[in-house]
């Protein structure tokens, strides 16, 4: 497992004969495919690959004629990383801790492969726990009138950080469109219901009043539409009339821990693409 | 298991003492208690219990004895019943066969202990099968013209076939709010995605729209309200970008069948109570 | 979805190459792929691929065409068929009708692309329901000392149908090995427990016994040692302290549904590859 | 919540009226009952009870005549604690760290309401993340030469450290016959597999053998029958012909966080009760 290997992620136009010239150019080249995996929406015409090789000579060069081909030969735009790249990641919270030391811990142990460079709230709850593993910790106090503030202060943070992406870890502000619009990379948020299902504040409230069977929580990409990103990952757990609020919010906690996990290995791994609101995820 | 058993079934104000009073009562007239659950939902301040007994001396007599002590000792309402009772059931369907065959398989077999008096259809697509299964199949065209007198005829059959219960197998036109007012009895539907997601019309087209990594199925009782009925069952299922709406449906059927026959199955066996537009499920 | 195509499952020595080669063979004859598919042991040095294509020209010559260079270009064994193809299945029995009935009722209704010609049986319990589904139900009595005879009875009967699969639902007898060598079909079996737990006689009794919080069913290919053939599908459910035998037997017979009809489905779609004791299943 | 109540344990042999009574004796001394389970194990002849009550009185005193007329009245042993104690463990651990913070944080949120007075090990590897927890960290190292002298010395740790509970972290020794009599607090085990399957060294790398569709985590009582001990919680997840060794761990990590969290957690809240090597747990 110590070999470097390239990672590529493509998508375009789907044509016959795609994962052929793919394979063909690899293979050609002396590398050896380790995984390939392709998808084809039918009905929009669009293919997706991700396909992973140990090249035979220089990776960069390999990585640039890679892209190359890809957008001269197949007109298709291609994704192409180092499989031992570990990027950095910030990290939003607010008050709950569950989902931030989760993610936290899978770094430190490896299991996600990714460091955390910064992490913001609006809130001092988590500085302790924070330090505690060693991260900086920036309090962002957020207020109706100092919003725009905050946000600009959150983003200097992030783009000071380092971070290929950000991770909502059970952050209790809405971002807003603006936010979104200058943080320049990925936001991946974590919603405590089973996405469509009870959009909005307080899920688990709700889920309790409507008397479920089956509560979820759902990883997405964060978009200006709030809970209306593209899902990425989404778990579920049954419930019964004896569980009260406080048994939903614990039952969820494990869900939302899952999910979250997933969706922020699956993004640093390079398996996700997105396309139409929805996402292919090659795992 | 071959002694005949009373199942009771209450639901009142709760106060303290109840499961004292009401275990020994029976107790006291020398009745062994099989089964015994209770719940309370301490913010409605209501109580509810489903307790199974062998009464030691005559049944009917102690049925009645129990349902006057619960009203005039405790202010409940006791539901009573015989545990070798068998009712009858109508089932109303379309086109889909899948959770008709299913239930009544079930009945056949003994798993779900009622007869089916009574299959109703918009369709004659389902005669075949139902005829093959022995059962008598009432063909009622719906129109938008015709569909208050239709819902009549419906309503005639169902009352002549002696049918305790309504199941909707797939049944594909909503029930007026007069057919459910007149109908008598209760009605069972089965929606096929994990309400509150995608109430309505194409559920499975919806969340493929969606892009959910979830799918689902409901059993709810009908109220005039559509899909907003208390919810009895859900069971979910995985799905990926590779799951086309074909995909999603034939894993989908899975639930349905799993949900409805629990629905049903529950309701027969009196271990439902419902209550402020939901479910307690003793089961 | 009227399109004929060719389902090819292959499986060889694996080494560099063989993908762009396969998706290049059927690129350059004007084919187009619809699905693949591929598996690499790289342990043991073994490739597998399922692809699915329509091809431009005559569909018979382009599969012994396509065999024919599997074999000599790539050194693979390729399995080859139509995917309209409509086989012919024998379904043995004992008492239990749940895992029969649904698989019959899946082909009825083209869930599963194949046609029952034969319902065999070391029991008459079963017939009413068989000559129900009108199928031709052939009773084989077994005892200890005709054994030998009964099973030369049934592969007659199983060779005379036409059947290209044998299932066993919840057939009670151990088939014999000499019985395995001679069917010339393969032979799929459930097992009520999530082998290799309780394998043997009396799963759910063993279960009960040791108190495990979970059961399940397991589908796989019949083997001559008892329970430890290649493991094609797998379900579980939770239990508890409350539920007895019979309470693991009905939820059970959910699970021995299930699994029993995604591993007949996965057979017939030539989706399953076998090696090593283990099954690869591109699905 | 804040109200301090009652927990009670009840199990003794099985006679008609113990749940009258039980309830009858809380409610004439004014005691209000929050939640009461039972269970029979009708063929055992043994009666389980948990009974939860907010006392009207002085609690210790409640507490001592409840255990009285348990015993004197009912001939049942009753296991009496009050709702906010907050016992201390001892955590076992080797190399794997997933388990150990998992506990350590779920203690620390008080979603777990206990507090760990010590972490044994036979390896340094997690000293310092103990140590970062805050907590005391006792290196005892194990051979085949000083196994005995290390468990003694691992006793004395526990004993001084007024653990009521070991639990073990995936620590990978066997502990002896000898450690189990004379620790004098219960020991839960977690095992990385669906035991009774694939009981004993390296389940994941069995599990890969066998070729098994779905692979599980189980914790439990540990007794001198090594991973046979009564099986507390179990969870399962889903494999493929895709997922290596190295993925099944992956996926079982999430198993076992959540079956050890579960296992610790009803054990500290007097949810499980042992009889015949397996549990009646009232969650």
């Amino acid at each position: 497992m110590a070999e470097e290997r390239i990672v590529a992620l493509l998508h375009g136009p789907d044509r016959a004969g795609i994962v052929a010239r793919v394979s063909g150019w690899i293979f050609a080249r002396g590398g050896n495919i380790l995984h390939a995996d392709q998808h084809r929406d039918r009905e929009e015409g669009i293919f997706f690959q991700r396909v992973e090789w140990v090249p035979a000579g220089d990776i960069e060069e390999e990585m640039s004629l890679f892209q190359e081909m890809a957008k001269k030969d197949l007109g298709m735009i291609a994704d192409v990383m180092r499989s031992s790249r570990r990027p950095k990641i910030a990290i939003m919270v607010s008050k709950f801790e569950h989902c931030f030391s989760d993610i936290v811990l899978r770094c430190r142990s490896g299991e996600i492969n990714c460091d955390v460079s910064a992490v913001i709230s609006n809130h001092e709850n988590l500085r302790h726990l924070s330090e505690m593993f060693g991260l900086e910790y920036h309090y962002t106090p957020v207020t109706k009138e100092n919003k725009g503030e905050a946000e600009k202060r959150q983003i200097e943070i992030i783009k000071k950080s380092g971070a290929e992406l950000v991770i909502m870890a059970r952050y209790m502000q809405i971002l807003s469109e603006s936010f979104l619009d200058n943080v320049g990379v990925p936001v991946i948020n974590i919603h405590h219901s089973f996405l469509p299902a009870f959009a909005g504040a307080k899920p688990y409230h709700q889920a309790f009043e409507r008397g479920v069977k089956i509560i979820g929580a759902t990883a997405h990409y964060a978009t200006k539409d709030l809970d209306e990103g593209p899902i990425i990952s989404q778990a579920v757990d049954t419930v019964s009339h004896r569980d009260n609020v406080d048994d939903l919010m614990r039952k969820g906690r494990e869900l939302e821990r899952v999910v979250f996990a997933n969706a922020v290995r699956w993004h640093i791994e390079g398996r996700i693409l997105t396309y139409k609101n929805k996402t292919v995820i090659f795992n």
